[in-house]
C-alpha cells in the first residue's frame, strides 16, 4: 500500500482547515535501547512550531510501541487565520 | 486503518537493522501557500541527525503533492554500530 494512498484517505472531503499529521516510526533491532521517538517529539514540535503558529489544544499526540516497532503520531489542526509562516 | 497497523505491515520479518521512518502530511485549505513540508524537510533531519548518526547515503526522501496534501516520506537506515545516542 502506497504511503500516498494512506494520506490520501485520511484527507477525505474538502474542508475549510489546514492540517498537519506528522507519523514517526522507529523499528529497533533490540530492546532495552533509549527511545528515541519520545525524544525527537518536543523537538519535532518545536521545528513545527517555528513555522506555524501552533495551539496546543488543537494538537492531537498518541503514542506506541510493541518489542519491535515505537510509534508517534501527531495531528494539529492549524487555524486559518494564523496560516502558515513565511520561511 | 489504523496508523499502528500501517507501520506494522512496514516492519515485516525482524532484520538486524534499526530503521526510523518519517511521514509528513499538510492537507491546505487553499492552493499557492508556501510548502510548509518543504520547510520542514531539513529541519526535521538535522533533529534527527542530532540523535542518531545519519548517513545521507541511507536516507530516502519521498515528496509528493497534489491540489489538497503535499507529503513527504524519510526513510533513514540506522547503522547498527551508531545506535542512537543517549539524549
Amino acid at each position: 500500500m502506497s504511503i500516498f494512498r494512506f494520506f490520501n484517505k485520511q484527507a477525505s472531503a474538502p474542508k475549510a482547515r489546514e492540517r498537519l499529521q506528522i507519523l514517526l516510526a522507529h523499528e529497533r533491532a533490540s530492546q532495552g535501547h533509549s527511545d528515541l521517538v519520545l525524544q525527537l517529539r518536543e523537538e519535532i514540535l518545536a521545528v513545527v512550531a517555528k513555522h506555524i503558529q501552533i495551539d496546543r489544544e488543537k494538537v492531537r499526540v498518541k503514542m506506541g510501541s510493541d518489542d519491535q516497532v515505537s510509534t508517534l503520531e501527531v495531528d494539529i489542526d492549524i487555524p486559518l487565520k494564523a496560516g502558515v509562516r513565511a520561511a
